[in-house]
């Protein structure tokens, strides 16, 4: 929808952009872009903290043809060097240091200062008119099994059907203001932005998370909506429980990853009694949202309080049977398949875990879950092998990879526990061919993986690792000590 | 989304169906239609007044892979049976007589009696799971300025991308309740079908409409949002301020076609002080919607009050040269062009046709326009000498052909003259050959053409019509009189 011109369209520590504004920014940096010699399908990466300049980055290098590589500012160097190498960006927006840069970047632009002497420098360009629907958007890295990020390939047709499916859940309207404070590299950052801008409503930007200052800017700036990880939601609950703003005008209140505890839940109900409380649940290959459920703080005495919802209107979802993937009877579990104009074009370079993925136009999550009989999803496990930490996929395998890099180490074994701060914490277990302290292999982990994905806790232990018959590792086993008495974050049966 | 399958889905006339019960009665209907031989891609015919049954009708042929063709029950038989053979239609369901049907037509299916025979022989059937969103989904015919109507070819896709688009500015949830009014072989009628049970929201079908029968379902429905025409909108309005119903449950009444008179929209206003007023523009080709004005009530003192509004989320719209078709600058006036997966797929079977209105993706409106620098669209006159009258459009030339066929008739002219209840009437300037009445001309137009297309009055004059140097007739001058000093529907300037 056209905007006023003269209308905010975004607000970040201070700064403060009209429509108009905006507009003349973003094609300045088409224009600086085209000046570097970037051309039509380039890849241009972003490492940076929320601003107001990743929004203009977000709506300008797509919107010229150009696509758009956000990679997670806290993943280590080796991590970001070899999702810059994958890509092959030619341009990196960075606000801080990643090391020696691979061949392929020609230019490295400091996400703040560099990005206004570029748009100072430029010219205004217009977006071409022939960006189609089916042209590649951007490459949104998510962490494998494998240890190897996936380039997950998103057309314009994705991006756009998601913001279709979520406003048919989710009213936007010119007077939305919406706070963008999940990092902007991971789509749920990004989630409400195309939304917020069709109806020519303003987003707030926050750098990064913290309860008391996301309150503060809620108070401030009258936000009327924005969206959080699970560990946030808790986070702002008990600060707001604790020292209340005035929230009064927050009306949409949601979070995505897994589902939340029912007590996290009652108690943001309490926290934000004026918001409709709406969970969401969706992975970066479907751009992201698949289901969703509204209204949670009307269901909190409810099983659906703590299901991942309903598949949003546009979005098909089925189980099917992890192996043969046909589709298994209702209530039975599977694995969580996914079709819709949201779901990729693949991976990136990867043909063969794009076609492991991608079968008949479903995306095969790797999660497992059930459909009750009004279509609720339950997830009961994450085939992935995948812990959810402060909102930050960490597959196991990865770090596992990680630490029997190290000398000491004989057997290792990685799994979520439960936290109260993260949802979930990074645990490792480790037999050790040599003696080694817990300390020692933290430090070996940082090296390598972001502070995130580095165990919170590595337990050493004497006896080897629980094993089936066929000597596969039973992790189930390791973990379930842990769990005992508690509800999983992942299981709503 | 999936729905609770006990939710009451549908209310007809004493007929109340939840969503198994609807869904069991459309997969019957598709078993039937099977039976009767109906095969992928075949035409299946509607002649009917709006009810329960149609819109089973209107979910499960395009949801089986068929194509759906609504046709306008009050067309006089000659017109239906050009659409009936023009769709090489196999099946018909109608609840009128049509007379001599083309051969195509197979089986002739009674709308009420007939349909509940079909579902209660018939076995229910699976909908196919392969019907693509790029597959034919209905046929909606339009009158042609050249009199024969032409088949707008429909996708799934566009029909979704429509719902799409209006749930983003028309909140819809499971506590909706929508009243279906407008005549459902018009697109406008179906607008809402499918937002609604996306959402397992409840449909209040009424067959025909009367302004204190629709107030009166209103109130014992306690309906949240209905889609009405202009002059639907003055006579409810009318009749609410005369005699007053509780409505405080209407939240959203949307009008489409032409632009309200403003005293139409500060009336409904008064009679509707809860509802959201919102003025929308569309046409067959485009699925319809293109524009829409949300709130009209909080600009009933802007010309925006009379515009057609913004051009939807998700659709494009531009002003462009009508003889080149280049983009015009700015606050110019031009013809109408749409872009989106919205648009059309083309004429059925009219290639020339198809090829004149559809330019690299621009559907070529006929109607001429400007925006203004906030986007909102003006509508100024029609390039197609379109009259709308109660809703309906009426195209001048196809009223003109028909009397230019009576022997009498030496020249003729077919115009729209303001009118307090059809928002426009059909006028009609002859100059005879030999003397006739203007009573005997209505009754040859009406032989041929549909009620609402036959002039309400046709004055006879001496003197020839008036004419520019080159020949061509000054229609304009004729109609000038009958607008000085008013408002033109058309002309929101």
């Amino acid at each position: 929808m056209l905007t006023a011109a003269d209308g905010p369209a975004v607000a970040f520590e201070g700064v403060e952009l009209t429509y108009a504004e905006m507009w003349d920014r973003c094609r300045r940096l088409v224009g600086g872009l085209r000046a570097l010699g970037v051309e039509r399908g380039d890849r241009v990466a972003v490492v940076a903290q929320n601003s107001h300049r990743y929004l203009e980055l977000y709506q300008s290098v797509p919107g010229a043809g150009i696509v758009l590589v956000p990679l997670n500012h806290r993943h280590a160097g080796p991590e970001l060097r070899y999702a810059l190498a994958d890509s092959g960006a030619r341009v990196l927006f960075a606000d801080r240091d990643i090391g020696d840069l691979p061949d392929c970047v020609e230019h490295v632009v400091d996400a703040a200062d560099g990005h206004e002497a570029l748009l100072a420098a430029a010219e205004p360009a217009d977006f071409p008119q022939d960006v189609a629907e089916d042209d590649l958007a951007g490459l949104f890295y998510t962490g494998g099994t494998t240890g190897a990020a996936k380039g997950v390939m998103l057309r314009h047709r994705s991006l756009v059907a998601n913001a279709m499916h979520l406003q048919a859940v989710w009213p936007f309207d010119p007077e939305t203001r919406f706070l963008l404070v999940a990092p902007m590299f991971h789509l749920a950052g990004t989630l409400a932005v195309l939304a917020t801008v069709w109806h020519g409503a303003r987003q707030v930007v926050m750098r990064a998370f913290d309860p008391a200052g996301l309150l503060d800017l809620v108070e401030r700036e009258r936000v009327t909506a924005t969206q959080v990880v699970p560990s946030m939601l808790a986070a702002i609950s008990e600060e707001q429980l604790a020292r209340a703003r005035d929230v009064s005008s927050l009306r949409f209140l949601t979070f995505g990853g897994a589902p939340s505890a029912t007590e996290t839940l009652r108690r943001a109900h309490r926290a934000f009694a004026d918001a409709e409380l709406m969970t969401m649940y969706g992975a970066t290959e479907t751009a992201p949202l698949v289901t969703a459920v509204r209204h949670v703080e009307r269901r909190l005495d409810t099983p659906q309080a703590r299901s991942c919802g309903q598949p949003l209107v546009g979005v098909e979802a089925r189980i099917v049977d992890p192996d043969d993937r046909t589709p298994v009877a209702r209530g039975e579990v599977g694995e969580v398949a996914v079709r819709g104009p949201n779901v990729m074009l693949g991976y990136w370079d990867k043909p063969d875990q794009t076609a492991a993925a991608l079968v008949d136009g479903w995306y095969h999550t790797g999660d497992l879950g059930r459909l009750d009989d009004q279509g609720y999803l339950y997830l009961v496990d994450r085939a992935k092998d995948m812990i959810v930490s402060g909102g930050e996929n960490v597959y196991s395998t990865e770090v596992e990879d990680v630490l029997y890099r190290h000398p000491a180490v004989l057997e290792a074994a990685v799994f979520g526990v439960p936290d109260e701060r993260w949802g979930e914490a990074v645990h490792a277990v480790v037999v050790p061919r040599a003696a080694v302290a817990e300390n020692d292999l933290i430090a070996h982990c940082r090296e390598s993986i972001a502070g995130y994905k580095v165990p919170k806790r590595i337990e050493i232990r004497d006896e080897p690792l629980p094993k089936s018959g066929a000597g596969k590792l039973l992790k189930r086993e390791l973990r379930a000590p842990y769990w005992e008495g508690r509800e999983s974050m992942v299981s709503g049966a």
